[in-house]
């Protein structure tokens, strides 16, 4: 197998451009299977680099002289700075110059760049971001987690066959189990996308459907791959991460109220610590955005060394496995039942 | 002041009747202003009394022959149960014969039983359920958390309305900072609802705007009142119950799982205990369905005694405090307020 490319955003992030470079540094360590291209300010990119003392040829500056910040507006930061890392990273995907492009940059152009510069498999409406959230079991996939943020059922069952591919080839768990997020067990429950989303896909059979899964039942494991709009998705994701800081926030403070308490928390430490690390999201890189003809790869904001490290693995995994393959014969055969479904209905 | 007349389901919930009757007694016997009917089977209902020992006037049973179960469809239940204790008990407020109705049985039922027989406060569209929900802060009100579950920017707008004067009241916290749910701070971020909602709620002068609050800060205090609709309002309430089941699920073995770190747990235990107290969401009662033209409650499926209890006392604070005809004078000017606005757009 050749080396897989990976375009990589070097000023996206609030840690760029050092996590970034010290990622991609660690990554081609790692995996011999991966050349990185490092797209950003080059005076601060090889600064970075030599810092590191990295001199290999796993790694390329791609000089860039834009950077599309946080705050602007994606469709016109997309359209207007040509020469930015996000641009520049998407275009070399898409002219096969990268097989993949990682940024912990702003989602809304890295959404919009994914759309209109990397471009979607054939059959796929909307692509959607999916997440690897830690639970007590091991790990769920919530798709859609940040790009659609008003869908429609048959985008859901979209997220869902695609979800599927992934999971199970990346997790390596067989006919995962996947669920639509309700707020009941019942199927009459829901709102009217999930009600109309419901018979869709239990009748596909690209998956296993398993019915409904209420929120309450995620971190327990419910389900391997929770399907939803990007709204309710995102709900999911930022609850988890509010809930878990406050929760252990205020054990902190506890353990910290008193001598005895001090001493208790030294007992503990150790053990606590352990199991919490069974909830590091970091472990399996960035959210990849499924059903883009290549792969776009959407690390967080706050991203260090080690997720966007995982990041860049997580993409030469991605194409090992062939995920995009499966996905466009799975959306032929998804194009087959949708037709059949409406020559049913007439 | 009269005597708040509380027609309490005495068959509603998974400890029914034992819970709703003890409730019942502990109720009136801390405050002497309560009256509480007992609706339900009646040999049932008066051997839990008589097991508690109770005999004074403050509690009545009214016998109900029938009960609506969890998963009876809420339309056809209350339309033709009409012995049941929910449809008794809507019934008593309809006809001014109670002021409150408090239910731990189907929601669903409550909910259409709410709107068609108690019926809704002139000018209010939909009645939204208002939760109280703790944070590091103390507690926020989120709203809607359950009855409308696809909504419309003018039934979130009154929702803000609704929840701003319970809040302000119930809550003793002058102009509470209302936030509608979003996925980001900026105003143009959200779905097709927040982005309609948004402009409506800036807009509005009966309320104190502060924009968007993501899930992210709900549990650390990021705003008194979260106004959505209540399938996202679902989400916010179930992914907050889940990831604290599992956190201290994790914790608690963490603590058991070796000499050294069951000794810690001695001496940590009682500061956890405490400070987690402050987490517990049981001291306010149940979620008030605001709106109505009478009071109507609904408490959780596993409602005990205390937040029975608690639930029939908020209805006695909810009429002292003359929160509906708070909402009936709000609804007013918000009817001229919006006749302004679409004369404005035309």
């Amino acid at each position: 197998m050749e080396k897989i490319r990976v375009a990589l955003d070097a000023m996206g992030g609030d840690l760029a451009p050092q996590a970034p470079v010290a990622g991609a540094v660690a990554a081609v360590k790692e995996n011999s299977g991966v050349k990185v291209f490092l797209l950003g300010n080059e005076a601060a990119v090889k600064d970075e680099l030599s810092r590191l003392g990295y001199t290999g040829d796993a790694i390329e500056v791609v000089p860039c002289t834009e950077t599309i910040e946080m705050a602007e507006p994606p469709v016109a930061a997309i359209s207007k700075k040509k020469d930015s890392s996000i641009v520049r990273g998407m275009n070399m995907v898409r002219h096969g110059e990268a097989d993949c492009f990682v940024s912990a940059g702003s989602t809304g152009a890295i959404l919009v760049g994914g759309q209109v510069i990397v471009g979607r498999v054939k059959g796929v409406q909307r692509p959607p971001l999916g997440s690897l959230i830690p639970t007590e079991k091991g790990f769920s996939l919530l798709i859609d987690c940040g790009a659609n943020m008003d869908a429609r059922p048959q985008w859901l069952l979209q997220f869902a066959e695609m979800g599927s591919i992934y999971y199970e080839n990346f997790m390596g768990v067989k006919k995962p189990r996947v669920a639509i997020l309700n707020v009941g067990a019942e199927e009459e429950k829901g709102n009217a996308l999930v009600k109309e989303t419901f018979p869709l896909l239990k009748a596909s059979e690209n998956i296993n459907f398993v019915g409904s899964v209420e929120a309450r039942d995620i971190t327990s494991g419910g389900a391997d791959i929770i399907v939803c709009d990007a709204f309710s998705g995102n709900m999911i994701l930022k609850m988890y991460e509010g809930t878990a800081a406050t929760f252990l926030r205020v054990i902190k403070k506890s353990l910290m109220s008193s001598l005895k308490t001090k001493i208790g928390a030294l007992l503990i430490q150790k053990s606590l610590k352990s199991s919490l690390k069974a909830f590091d999201a970091k472990k399996y890189g960035g959210a990849p955005l499924l059903g883009l003809k290549g792969l776009v790869v959407k690390t967080h904001g706050s991203a260090g060394e080690v997720e966007i490290k995982n990041s860049i693995l997580q993409c030469h995994q991605f194409y090992a496995l062939n995920i995009n393959e499966q996905i466009r014969s799975c959306m032929e055969a998804e194009a087959e039942f949708m037709k059949k479904l409406r020559q049913e209905q007439k």
